[in-house]
């Protein structure tokens, strides 16, 4: 095995520069480790605008080449020696939901370009090339659903169907969509050509490796420098209308009232409810329920809600004991609909499958911890990432670094220089390992 | 008594002509009788001021005068002949909630213009002077508390605790203040000099007697064509900041949360079952308990909630009553707040007491309404108004004229061209009568 250094100051360093590109006010000075930068950047704000220019000079510099797609997904390129071969690819997003953390997206896109950089400099020459990704829209912020450029890399979404999906900038209305469509809004953020040229061939990659922060406890608490993941679990989302009747708040009367939001919270205390039933009857922790937003119609202080929008996140490892949690809330909600005469709307956002990593892929790096004598082990990912698609086009295993206290999609999400310095490492030399087979 | 007729088309067409004044897309047909005109008129935004440009136009062609003082409240004036005695008042406001309607508040500043003009050509000459307000921001959607024209008027809020309220114009967040503050608003609108000169002295009112919609169903109900108002219940509303721990909505496990929003659905349901219990201890309908505002952060799909901001706006008849469904949600907080391991905090917005009419006035108006073959009955207020305020530093009744099915604060709130002119005929009655005293 080669001999490689990470130039960790380096990546921290762009890390830094990365988060200070941010709608949230800036920290100027960072005096302890651990300090971090709150960061919103959703995709084709022009936050994100910015960071893909930045990040675009940066690979320019390293000697690389820069390919952007229909979506913008970005492709930054190390050709190989062989150019009949597939290509092994690495990356994740650098997107960032509102007040969110430095670290969650970005250690895949950085490292995976800190990776190339240090094999290039190590003076390694990959037979096959060598890609980092910067995949547009992971978190579902604008458009409702997450992995919109995966998604469309693995092809398990309609290009046309995506191009229609509706621009949903958070807003007063946690629903409602600001008028414009993906097709508007990634034109205009200059990214043109039609998304059914998105899709990969089987075969663009011979092997794919994300690195990542776990988002969970786990490492950490269990003092293990890496976690290789097997499994993905089936994330899906719903988005709820409860349409009730409104009025004065002092004039109706509560004989006469069918609020909104009330309905709505039955619903938030039904969905949580069943999510903890599963847990308990399953012996395990796999189902998590989350409503994360709510909007509020006409929402004002004297108004009785009329309508009520709530967007609920449904994931399990085992769709089956998913399905079952979604059955049991939708008798709770014909309960409610029937009792405080409302209507209530679902719409199905995603239901996506669980994603399987490549055997050979979690080998590979399972003798390469060992070899370099770095904790490991194998784990399920609860959160969702953009490897659940490029999973359909191609053998993929994702690698997590240890997230201080579990704490993700928050500001003071951290991982220390050590956790990135050791994924980071790991991640290049399974890529130059990948590359030469 | 006088002969007078009201010139109900010239009144009709400025209140359509003040609804088109909206940031609602307008209706350019009003083809059936009772079409209405969705209105979002909020407090010193560009469609409030462009609302106070016309009305001060329309009273100066009338032959008025205008006076605004430093909150903005404006005082059309028709001189008396006699200058040392204190004035007849009558007025509403013109501002809106967002999608609201077109009749809450602007038949009574419309309606007092249309009075006072009515009379004028009549060939009434008043004694006293004869003054009709528009007043500022009775709605609570931009600074969180309703009535703060009034307020002000009736030295009922600190003038400078007033100029230090925070702009919350209504974005993502319902607690997030914009960073203004009411005297920058202000000033920004063009309403200069200290708040402190703007509470009225005893005895510059002999009466008031304001005109509003029903906004509740009894007068329609029973087909009564005047509502003359003895007592207007006690409001009062509360802000709530529920403060759990967030993080991602995949990997952080249903054991580990400490959710804001699941929190917040059990106040949202705790104060309504409370509100119930009071109205079923009392056989009344006199409690009514509403949350009409959520804030969720950091808002996003896949976040678990760390914090909530609600506003519940309480109001009763009885301010015994009142405060006991308080005390029973605050044990419920507790409760919630224990179990769930969250905080919450409780900001009182306001909390007024109920305001009781004149009986004089309320004779008078009686006297009118026999005279003239009006049927009329005596009611309580439940929504609060501007007259609350006003019965500080005057003698004060108000007038209701029905409201279609009782709706109000929504864009189908209506009142029939006969209810509005009857209303305004016995309102012109009432000031002719009060103003010769």
């Amino acid at each position: 095995m080669m001999t490689l250094t990470i130039n960790i100051e380096r990546l921290l360093h762009e890390l830094d520069l990365l988060a200070l590109i941010t709608d949230c006010p800036p920290i100027q000075d960072r005096p302890l480790p651990g300090t971090t930068q709150a960061v919103t950047r959703i995709v084709f704000t022009p936050r994100d605008l910015e960071a893909r220019a930045w990040l675009k000079e940066l690979v320019l510099a390293a000697g690389f080449t820069v390919r952007e797609d229909a979506v913008g997904n970005t492709f930054l390129r190390w050709e190989g020696t062989d150019a009949g071969l597939g290509a092994v690819g690495t990356g994740s997003h650098t997107d960032a939901i509102p007040y969110a953390g430095m670290y969650d997206g970005t250690v895949g896109v950085l490292g995976g370009l800190e990776a190339m950089r240090s094999l290039k400099e190590a003076g390694f020459v990959p037979k096959r090339a060598i890609e980092t990704l910067m995949l547009t829209s992971e978190e579902p912020t604008r458009f409702g659903i997450g992995c919109i450029g995966s998604r469309l890399l693995g092809g398990v979404i309609d290009p046309e169907a995506a191009d229609r999906m509706l621009d949903r900038l958070p807003e007063t209305d946690a629903s409602a969509p600001t008028g414009l469509t993906l097709a508007d809004v990634r034109q205009a953020a200059g990214f043109h050509g039609s998304l059914a040229g998105v899709k990969l061939p089987i075969g663009h990659y011979h092997a794919w490796v994300e690195l990542h922060i776990e988002q969970g406890p786990l490492l950490e608490r269990e003092g293990i420098e890496l976690g290789i993941v097997t499994n993905i679990a089936a994330p899906s989302s719903y988005r709820y209308t409860v349409e009730g009747f409104g009025g004065h708040a002092g004039a109706l009367l509560m004989p006469d009232r069918r609020d909104a939001l009330c309905a709505a919270a039955e619903m938030i205390l039904s969905v949580e409810r069943h999510a903890r039933a599963a847990n308990a009857n399953s012996g395990g922790v796999d189902t998590v329920a989350t409503i994360g937003m709510v909007g509020v119609y006409p929402g004002a202080v004297n108004s009785v809600p009329s309508r009520v929008t709530l967007i609920l996140d449904l994931r399990d490892t085992d769709v089956a004991r998913r399905d079952g949690v979604l059955s049991a809330f939708h008798a709770d909600i014909a309960e409610i609909e029937q009792r405080r005469g409302v209507k209530v709307q679902e719409e199905i956002v995603n239901a996506d499958a669980p994603a399987k990593s490549s055997e050979h892929i979690v080998e590979t790096v399972e003798t390469i911890c060992k070899a370099e004598g770095v904790s490991y082990k194998k784990m399920v990912s609860r959160a969702y990432h953009d490897s659940s698609f490029i999973a359909v086009v191609a053998p993929t295993a994702m690698l997590f670094i240890p997230s201080r206290a579990g704490v993700s999609h928050k500001p003071d999400e951290y991982s220390t220089p050590e956790s990135i310095a050791v994924g980071t490492r790991m991640l290049a030399l399974a890529l130059a390992k990948l590359a030469n087979e």
